[in-house]
C-alpha cells in the first residue's frame, strides 16, 4: 500500500526564538539545524534575514543539510513592486532553496494593522509569491490569522490562499496565530478549505498552544487532509509556544490512523534519537527538562502506583501506550510509600541486586523506607540513596570510611578594600581504616566569589580520601535541590544532590535534617559511597 | 436558553499524588481542597482511604466543602462479598458523600492482571456499586483502560458500564488509563457509548497526557456528550500527568461551542483567581511555574515579536485570544516602558506609595528590578522586598542600622555520650547610630535539636537591636523557601522568608547569593527593615 507523504517543517530557529528569554547564537543555530536534519525534518526555517543580525549571519554560515533550508519574511508592502521592496530583497538574499512569506488573510488585520485595501493585500500576496518563484525558489505563504479570518470572512480568506497558489506557491499554511482555535474547528475549517479547491497536498498547518491544543489542532488538520505540519522542538515559541514536534513525531510515526496512511521523513531508527534531540535543546537553553513531557519526559514511563507497578512486571503493555525504547526513553519504577514488594524487587533488580520473591528482608526495606519518608526523605528522585538504604538492610554496603567530625564557617565582613565580602571554610576529619585524615577547603570559584558552606564542605570532603581518591576525582556535583518539608524556619530541610562522573553516569542522593548544611552533607556522603560501590572499590583495612 | 450542566471532578489529591516526587502532607491536602472549593469544582477526590496513611488522615481532617468530597478505591475482589471486602470497607469508612471505584473493563486486564473470568469481573462491579449505593453514597465507576478495552471487545466494555449503571452508579467514567488514545478516537468512541444507551448525563471522561492530548481528548468527549470531566491542577499526575483543569476551565467557560451550550460550577469571578490557584500548587511543590502554560503562564500574554507588540498597542485583540485579566493574568510587552510604568504605579499604590505618572524615578525602579531579576531575584512572591527596593530609589528608606559583620559556624561532632550531634552558632555585629552591638546565639530548639545556621543567625540578629528591640520582639519567621535558580552546586540560591508579627501581619522578603546563608541573611535584614518602616520607627541618631 502506498502511503501519502506528510512533510515536517521546523521553525525552532524562527518562531522558537520568539520565546521570552531565548536568543540563539549562530553556533547554536547550526547545532540545532544539524540535529533537526539528523532527525529527518523536511524543512528547517532558519530565521528572518535582514530583520536580525544573528539570523542573517546564520544563513551565511548555514550547514549543508538534506532538509530544505527556508528563509522567513513577509509579503511586499503596498505602494511598491516586489522587485523594489528592500525587506523582501533581504529575505531572498541568502539564496535559500525555499522562502516562506507571512501574509494577511484576515480582513480586520488588513484594514486595521496594515491600513490598506483588501485588493491591495491580495496583490501583495500574488506579486510576492510570483517574485520568489521567478527567482527559482520554492515559495510558501504563511496565512496569518487564517482561522480568525475565515470565521470573519471565509470568502476573502480563501481568495488569499487561491492567489498564492495561482502565483506558484508550493504551500499555503493555515496559521492559528493567536492560538485560540479549538481542534474541532481546526478540523472543520481545514476540510472546508480543501473542499473549496485548495489541495491538501499543498496545505500546511501552523498552531500555537494558547489553549493547550497545539498538538491536537495539528493532528486535526492532518486528519482533514493537510500535508505539511509546522512546529518546534520542545514546543518552543512565542507566548505558550508552537506545536511540539517532539510530541507530534512519535504519534505520527507510531499511531493509527497516521502511521497506517501517511509517511514522514523520520525513520524508526532516527526516532530513537528523539529524547537526545530534545535534551540538546534544553541544554543549549540551560533549561531543566520537563519531567512530564509526552514520550521523552523522565517521568513519561514512571509507574508510581503500586497496582500499576505490579501489572507492569507481568506485562509492560498493561500500563504503557508504547515501548519507551522507541523514542530513546526508559521505564522507571520509583520508590514511594505507595509501592509494594513487587515494585521494590523490580527497582532492586535494576540496581543489579537480585532478591527472591517473599524474602523477609523486602518487608524490612519497605519499613525502613516508610520510616524515612515520615522523617522527610523522598526516594522518588534519589535512586542512589534508595539503593544504599536497601544495601544496608541486605548487608551489601561496606563501610569505606567514617566521618569523625566537620566544621563549616560562613563569615561576612569587610575586606581590605573596605568592601563587604563573604567567605566560607570547611574542615572535615575522616578515618579510613586506621588512619585519620584532616582536610580543609574554602569555597571560592574561579572569579573569587564565595559559593557558600555546602560547596566548601564538598570540596573538603573530596579533597583527600586516601586510597579512594582516584575513584572520586572525576565526581562532579551537577544539581542541588532544596525543599523545606514543613513550614517555619524550624522546619526539616530535604536536600537532593545530582552527581555525575567522568563516564557520564548520573545519580541522585538525598539528605534530611533541620540543619540545611547537615542535610547537604548527608547527601554528599551518599553520593561518594554510591560511586565507590558501583566502581567496586575494595574498602581499606 | 437553558444550558446543560457539565461537572468538574478534581483528582489532584489522588491521581495527582501519583506524580514522581509528589507527596502531600495532610495540611497541604486541606489547603488544596479549600482552593478547589473556592474555584467552584464539583467533586474533590481526596485519596484512597486505607491504602496510604496520609490519605486516611486527610479524610479524618477534611475541611467542610460545598464540593462533593469523594473517596477512591477499587471494586471488590472475587471470591468474597462486597460486605466482606476489607479494602472496600476502608474506602467507605470515612463516610464521604461520594465514592469512586476503579474497575476493569478491558478483557485482557480482567484475565491477565486480575486472573478472573469476565463474568466474575462484571459481578464485582455490580456488587461493589450496589454496596456503595446501599450505604447511601453517590457511586461512580472509573472504567479503567476503557478505550483500549472497547477497541479489543466493545461488547464486554459496554456491559461493564451497563452493569454499573444498573446497580445505581451516578456516573461511569471512561478512563484512557495509558494515555495513548487520540482525540478523534475518544470522540468517536464516546459517541458510540452514548448511542449504545449510556446517557451522556451519566458519563465522565478521565484522560492522561501521554500523547500531549489530555486536554483535547477531554474536550472531544464533552463535545460527544460526556458531562463530567476529570483532571488535576496544573496537569499533575502519573507519568505525563492528567488533563489540566487549569487549561480546561477557561476554555469551557469562555469559548464556543462549550461556553454557549454548557454551564460549569466555576463563575467568571472565580476564574480571576485561576492564576493564583495554579501558583499555590507550585508553591506547595516548590516548583518553578511553567512560563508557557496556557492562560496562566507568565509568558502566556508576552508579546516579544516587534510586529506583534506594535499591533497589540493599537488593539490587544489583534494578537490575544482572550483578555488576560479574565484568568488573573496580565499582558507583558518587554519593550514597552509605558505598560511597565502603569503596572509599577499600581503596585506602589498598593504599598501606600503614591508616585505621579511620568515621574522619572519610575524608569529607574523598573531598571533596578530588571537588573535584580537578571541576578536571580523574584519579586512576585516578595512584595516587602519590592517595596524596599522602590523606597530606596525614591529616597523613602531610612537606614536604621548597619551590619558590620557576622560569622556562623556549623559543627558536627561527637558529644560527651559519644553520639554524633550538630551545633550551629552565630555572631552578629551591628552598628546603631554610633553604638556597636555584638550578639551571639546558638540554634537549639526546645527539644535540644540543632536547627541550623539560618536559625542561629536570625536569633542572633534579633537578640539585641537596642532602641528597635521593642518593635521586633514580636517578629516571627513562619516560612522559609529555597530555590536554586541555576543548575550546579555553584548556582545562585534564592531564599524567600515569610514573617509575621503580633498583629498577625504577614510579609515576604527575598535574598539572593551563591551562598545560601548569605541569601538568607539578606532576606532576614529586609524582613526587619520592612517592619521598622511599617511601624514608623524613628531611626536612632
Amino acid at each position: 500500500m502506498s502511503r501519502e507523504r506528510l512533510y515536517l517543517f521546523d521553525t525552532t530557529l524562527r518562531d522558537g526564538q520568539q520565546t521570552q528569554g531565548v536568543q540563539f547564537s549562530t553556533a547554536e543555530k547550526r547545532q540545532i539545524a544539524l540535529a533537526l536534519d539528523a532527525l529527518g525534518i523536511d524543512y528547517i526555517e532558519g530565521g528572518w534575514p535582514g530583520a536580525n543580525p544573528t539570523d542573517s549571519e546564520f544563513f551565511v554560515q548555514a550547514p549543508q543539510t538534506r532538509a530544505t533550508l527556508t528563509a522567513f519574511g513577509m509579503t511586499k508592502r503596498a505602494g511598491r513592486s516586489a522587485e523594489n521592496d528592500d525587506v523582501l530583497a533581504a529575505v531572498l538574499d541568502p539564496g535559500t532553496p525555499a522562502v516562506c512569506l507571512v501574509g494577511k488573510t484576515h480582513e480586520f488585520h488588513v484594514t486595521t494593522a496594515l491600513g490598506i485595501t483588501l485588493d491591495e493585500n491580495l496583490e501583495n500576496i500574488r506579486a510576492s509569491i510570483a517574485h520568489v518563484v521567478a527567482r527559482g525558489r520554492e515559495a510558501m505563504l504563511d496565512a496569518e490569522h487564517f482561522f480568525d479570518g475565515y470565521r470573519a470572512n471565509p470568502d476573502y480568506a480563501l481568495r488569499c490562499l487561491h492567489a498564492a497558489l495561482a502565483a506558484g506557491a508550493r504551500w499555503v499554511v493555515l496559521c492559528d496565530t493567536n492560538g485560540g482555535t479549538l481542534p474541532s474547528e481546526v478540523g472543520r475549517i481545514t476540510a472546508e478549505v480543501i473542499a473549496a479547491g485548495i489541495p491538501g497536498a499543498h496545505l500546511g498547518i501552523h498552531c500555537h498552544d494558547d489553549t493547550g491544543n497545539a498538538v491536537a489542532n495539528s493532528l486535526a488538520a492532518v486528519q482533514a487532509g493537510a500535508r505539511q505540519v509546522q512546529g518546534t522542538l520542545n514546543g518552543l515559541g512565542e507566548r505558550c509556544g508552537n506545536a511540539n514536534l517532539v510530541t507530534l513525531i512519535p504519534t505520527l510515526l507510531l499511531k493509527p490512523p497516521f502511521a497506517d496512511t501517511l509517511e514522514i521523513g523520520v525513520t524508526r531508527e532516527a526516532l530513537q534519537g528523539l529524547l537526545k534531540t530534545s535534551r540538546m535543546l534544553d541544554d543549549i537553553l540551560n533549561r531543566v527538562p520537563q519531567r512530564a513531557a509526552p514520550y521523552i519526559g523522565a517521568s513519561a514511563f514512571a509507574h508510581k502506583a503500586g497496582l500499576h507497578a505490579s501489572a507492569i512486571l507481568k506485562d509492560p503493555s498493561t500500563y504503557e501506550h508504547i515501548d519507551p525504547a522507541l523514542v530513546g526513553n526508559e521505564r522507571i519504577i520509583p520508590m514511594s510509600n505507595q509501592a509494594g514488594q513487587s515494585n521494590l524487587r523490580a527497582r532492586l533488580a535494576a540496581a543489579g541486586i537480585a532478591v527472591a520473591p517473599g524474602d523477609a528482608r523486602l518487608a524490612l526495606i519497605l519499613d525502613a523506607i516508610k520510616q524515612r519518608e515520615d522523617e522527610g526523605y523522598a526516594y522518588d528522585g534519589a535512586q542512589a540513596s534508595f539503593e544504599l538504604l536497601a544495601r544496608r538492610e541486605l548487608g551489601l554496603c561496606p563501610e569505606f570510611f567514617e566521618v569523625k567530625r566537620y566544621r563549616v564557617t560562613v563569615e561576612r565582613r569587610k575586606n581590605k578594600y573596605n568592601r563587604m565580602i563573604s567567605l566560607s571554610e570547611a574542615v572535615v576529619v575522616v578515618k579510613i581504616g586506621s588512619e585519620k585524615m584532616l582536610s580543609v577547603s574554602e569555597s571560592m570559584d574561579e572569579e573569587g566569589t564565595d559559593r557558600g558552606p555546602v560547596n566548601a564542605l564538598s570540596k573538603a570532603l573530596a579533597k583527600d580520601l586516601g586510597p579512594y581518591q582516584a575513584c572520586i576525582d572525576d565526581l562532579k556535583l551537577v544539581d542541588f535541590k532544596v525543599r523545606i518539608t514543613q513550614g517555619g524556619t524550624e522546619a526539616v530541610t530535604r536536600v537532593i544532590i545530582d552527581s555525575e562522573d567522568g563516564q557520564g553516569r548520573r545519580w541522585s542522593t538525598v539528605g534530611v535534617s533541620p540543619n540545611i548544611v547537615d542535610a547537604s552533607f548527608e547527601a554528599l556522603l551518599d553520593a561518594i559511597q554510591w560511586k565507590l560501590i558501583r566502581d567496586q572499590v575494595v574498602p581499606a583495612a
